[in-house]
């Protein structure tokens, strides 16, 4: 299939999955915290779930999902020209019939979802307060994805939990120094936390993101600290679990 | 000196502090909780703070602190038996210039100690909540030591924040489980949640212990998760790091 890149865009390989993505220094890239998202996200096998991945960028969480289900999974993207990039990569891995791409102000989901429908729903969302600085930043397209200029925390699990049906599971990559606010909003929203894996660059080092499973309407106990994941051994190369997340099986 | 040991007590050493420890299976034994607390809390060195330990139980915590700092440290414990044990430990370790049990409830700490008046703070409670079975236990003294028969997490909280200055530092340890309602009890005491460090008995497993160190109104941001801790190796031998909290640098 003939796809055309837009400026400086390529096409990146994310192999355990045997997916193109179309990447973009300069507008928006996927990086590990999407991998580990993708991973991390529980989806039934079966072709009658109703999966949905939120903030979906250049769509690289959406494409993952796909690969682990028969279900539909729908993406929605705010800015057009990564909603672009993502109905492309879609096109260019033959899944115009799996995924969709909707680009909608994540606020707005509802007008493109029905409420109470989804069973399982995926968001690497920006993870900064908006500051002086991210107003200014002259890259528009990273400022949204980073910055929390268009969908705060709040609005985030409000529309998550909208969306999801009772007992319908929400998978979250964040940050740690924002792990109260995550867990406050997500009761508020009444997201029960399950399930938390924290992520850390060394063995010796703080954890600099973590992965969360909420439940709609779940009850508040139980909640499980999984194993730790490690990115870089010593030598600076990736621990085994994460290149197979990236790589697959060798 | 000669130290009477009552019943089926015996003395077990911690070689890390070069201390000896009364302990007793049926009444009370520290475990490995105890070690991580008193490696864990931050004591300063100088003689001018003021160091309390709640549900002091034999007192190993509160004998582990004093080893950190030459400032005096004040032991509390309800149960009598287990007090006595703990000023027995105090005395088999000249110690009874540094370290001081105090017989009493937690809840009635305030009568002993001044509030608003403590440096650091520790405490390794109760961990589970009162069930049928917990009120039934023919172990009274291992019942109390493990269930909320007389100190909630809520009281507990409330008793640290009173008794730590402003700024002042608790340290816990505690179980996942219980994560979010530790997060939200210390935070309703104005205990500002700020490091914390996850234990794994082995590193493919999930976390089975906690410590948190909170600050009396610190600031809600900047919350740490700190590198995960690990008890066992594959060959179900200590890590290192533990090691050398029990046995020191051999």
């Amino acid at each position: 299939m003939e796809i055309q890149l837009k400026g400086d865009e390529r096409i990146d390989q994310l192999m355990q999955y045997d997916l193109e993505i179309i990447q973009s220094p300069s507008v928006f890239s996927f990086s590990l915290d999407a991998v580990l998202l993708g991973d991390f996200a529980k989806v039934p096998k079966h072709d009658r779930a109703r999966v949905v991945d939120l903030c979906s960028g250049n769509g690289a969480v959406a494409l993952m999902l796909s690969q682990k289900t028969k279900s539909k999974v729908m993406a929605m993207e705010l800015q057009e020209r990564l909603a672009d990039m993502a109905e492309r990569s879609i096109k260019l891995n033959h899944l115009t019939d799996q995924v969709a791409m909707i680009h909608s102000d994540v606020n707005h989901a509802t007008e493109h979802i029905k409420k109470d429908s989804v069973d399982v729903l995926t968001c690497n969302p920006p993870y900064f307060t908006v500051t002086e600085k991210s107003r200014k930043n002259p890259n528009a397209h990273l400022a949204i994805a980073r910055h929390e200029l268009h969908l705060t925390l709040k609005e985030l699990m409000t529309v998550s939990s909208g969306l999801l049906k009772t007992k319908g599971k929400a998978y979250f990559v964040h940050r740690p120094e924002r792990f109260l606010e995550i867990m406050d909003e997500m009761r508020a929203a009444d997201l029960a936390p399950k399930r938390i894996r924290f992520v850390y660059p060394k063995p010796d080092r703080e954890a600099n993101m973590l992965l969360i499973e909420g439940i709609k309407q779940g009850k508040e106990t139980g909640l499980k600290i999984l194993p730790p994941l490690f990115v870089f051994d010593e030598n600076g190369d990736y621990y085994p679990e994460v290149r197979r997340m990236i790589y697959g099986n060798e």
